[in-house]
């Protein structure tokens, strides 16, 4: 059993700390919103009426809040929560923030002589109702062996990333990748629309091609990750392939701002002389286009 | 056993044409490479000297050329193929053309009095070589019956898409998602480089979340697809999320081109009030920007 | 006095045929749409029942017609204009086709011994009543002074590009820079809407620097076109206030997908090592993108 | 004669600083690089060791510095600036920062009774050298007036925006249009070359027209700034021309970001049911992306 302090009381956080609390660990909790603390209340919370009464006294400080300028003003201005958290107790901050805002955060909270870790989690709020978040932990076994009776409360799953600063930087390029994918899955599908193509038939198909699996775990492994650009699917290709999609979208007035943006991308790696490698090479020609060190 | 024509002996048509030669059909070839038609005559098929001489006397014409003008040239100017194909016959266009193409070349071949099946194939040239094609098939059941012995010679499965059209549009949808995909996917993984976390790491994570799996499967289902716009992931947040990763992209100098846009879909959508809509609502903000009709 | 065939009187045809005949030259016309001809046979030009008569006997034959593939089928079709069009006559085209498409046009009506001209226009269908469109004649000097009697009754001004397929670059050139302006221009005055700024106020500044005049005529002249990139205003700085004006957009909801595009090409410019050159360096970075030859 | 502090001596604020100091004025200068302090002193500036020490005594203290965030320390950290400052002083903003960032700091400083002017300036660190700024005054006449003898030594020409926040807010979309309008000079003039057309005849024709004139002066007063979106040249035209641009530039192997953005927006524009409207109607469809209420 952990002595906890858990502030930020959103639509994630109320159930993450009840679930702390039914998890059998003494839990104080704080938030601007006195409804949102008087809910946890009834479930077995300690209500505290500042961040400064929360961390007192604690193990482990819990922060979930809307931003890193929110996390570095509850921990650190004056009377804030570091000036009262135990020497040595460790802060766990399950926010998603910016990553070079966490990482001035632990840079700081290690100055004071606490253990930071940067652990925000993945999936929805039905998932953390039911404890079964994912927990980036952005930390090592040994770290997560430490959080493991916290992390097991709140979620199902918990993925050792290995260092300080990994947690919130797999969870912003995860959901980077999400939330782009849903915006070029809706251009893909509002184009069969357009051209009355049942989704069912089109999502059938995807569902056996990179289409629907992406190019993680099914073209790139063999090509570009192991550093073979022999063309199993030529560059050109894609790009006549794609413009030919774009023609008809066109056409039928869908505007496709990611499929424009895509086509000119494979654009580039023909002018750069990609046109006959495989089509996993994009990843070399972004890699270029950033200044990233040739492979 | 069919009587094949076979037109198109590049990288694909090739080792199609050899697989339906070694399936037992009587295949005439034709292509303007005479090398590529004195590599099949070794397998076994019958060269021909014009398009004509090679649709002469078949049950089935198969097509596979770089575009629709081609195939159109093809079938359709004086002298050429269709003028030569047996009454009745079949044409199967496998190409990958652009649709509104495909479709003008199958009103014409049906006035004509053939059976014209648009039948494009996935996969790769690998998988041309050992007769494991995905075939597309632009047709129902019983057209799929007709065609299965031959289909079945140069791939391992074959989609009925149900009508006319609809092979070669679930082709380039299929095609414009994989594509857009490589290169949005390959933005992610740069931007894991830029920021020092091991691709691995994010792969890892991915593969169990919608950055991974794609949308259709995932949070489509339950949501946008059934008409439930209720958030279990707001626009409003996901729109936070994808700014911090295109700042901190800006930050390390990667062009993020697909990714800005993306975010711009949500910003529109988040101005056309959906900012507490769930994520999966993205689709209908697409759909109302190409005009498609309110679900 | 010239004999002119026209071909094509739709919006801008009819008023340039009009300005012909009123301009004291023999003109025989032909379109489709009887009621067009009918209108111009009221103004004194002799009506044609098919392109080949409208072709016949002519000096100077002026098409005006919506696409490449509409100008190449009147004239070179079995029957079409070319075949009654006297050996050594002139094809001007007027219509605005796509430059390839044109430069095919070219080639066969040379190989069958007529004189090519690509002239299409500039300015609206307005300026075409009044005689007042812009000519961008593919053509030199001399090309120009034959074509002169005509080019001056439709219009008031004539730019000699001096040599064949400059004329249609020339205005898709334009043309894209002025379509695409109009969007840039569009999101830069929503922006000053969505922040209360009147566009007047904005207008009037920006009507003294960059963004009203442009940066072929300011900008660029002193720095990157003489080859001077040290910077007067650097790329850094550009991108961060373009970041400024789209995290601005952003938080008012307002898409700007151009704006996003034109940061993502700065953002490369970093990469590529540019940040502290000049600006109009993002020439040069653009021409590397597409592969052209370090200057 | 004025009694002025200056704190910020980059490129920008050291000419700025000097002319000040040469037009009479009593100046205090600060600055973390000393280096810059003792050149500003053989000029005859009174150089200050703290931030605090050059506004005591001043009539008014101007910053011009890197962003918000810098601003807002040296005015109101805890011996900053302000406390220093004389009761009634103006303050002065010239820096380009976040427009939501100036109002922030507008509001403190009212709030402390200073009178706050956000006055950031335009041109190049050349026409700072020489006294020839544009000032961009958020404020009015009267504010004008008051700082006229400061604003005259550094620059040649002074905007009267009419309020606070609006100097800021023309510097950022007036550098928005200047930047965004770069790279798409840049795309137009890279495709010239990649298709051998010579940029002086493309530059000489688009100087007569909206290409080199922006929109603002030339399509909008008489189209969409009046309500009247009958065509002119429509939207449809304007889609198909951009179009053939885009496909040049794709074969020429020439990426086009901007202008494929461009696109997908009169995409958006024909499906939004504008396909017929004045392509300043572009206008309208931004707005209306947007969420900006129907004029």
């Amino acid at each position: 059993m952990i002595k906890v302090g858990f502030i930020g009381l959103g639509q994630m956080g109320r159930p993450m700390a009840r679930n702390l609390v039914q998890g059998g660990h003494t839990v104080q909790v704080h938030d601007t919103d006195t409804a949102a603390m008087a809910a946890l209340a009834d479930h077995g919370a300690i209500v505290c009426a500042s961040v400064a009464d929360c961390a007192a006294g604690v193990d482990v400080l819990i922060t979930m809040l809307p931003n890193g300028d929110v996390v570095k003003a509850v921990l650190f201005d004056e009377g804030g929560a570091a000036d009262a958290l135990p020497d040595g107790a460790w802060i766990v901050d399950m926010s998603t923030v910016h990553p070079l805002a966490s990482d001035g955060i632990a840079k700081e909270a290690t100055a004071r002589g606490f253990t930071f870790v940067d652990a925000p989690v993945g999936r929805t709020s039905d998932h953390a109702e039911k404890g079964q978040l994912l927990v980036l932990a952005g930390t090592d076994e040994a770290g997560v062996a430490h959080l493991a009776p916290l992390f097991d409360c709140m979620g199902s799953e918990t993925v050792v990333t290995g260092a300080a600063g990994l947690g919130i930087r797999v969870k912003i390029i995860n959901n980077y990748m999400s939330i782009a994918l849903n915006a070029l899955s809706a251009e893909a599908a509002a184009l069969c629309e357009a051209i009355d193509l049942p989704l069912d038939t089109a999502m059938k198909v995807m569902s056996g091609t990179p289409a629907g699996n992406g190019h993680f775990t099914t073209t790139w492994p063999g090509k570009v990750l192991k550093g073979d650009l022999s063309p199993a699917f030529m560059i050109d290709l894609a790009h006549k392939d794609i413009g030919i999609a774009l023609d008809l979208a066109n056409q039928m007035h869908l505007p496709m701002p990611m499929g424009s943006a895509a086509r000119e991308q494979f654009s580039a790696a023909r002018a750069a002389g990609r046109g006959r490698q495989d089509w996993s090479a994009i990843l070399e020609q972004v890699r270029a286009s950033g200044g990233l060190p040739h492979h």
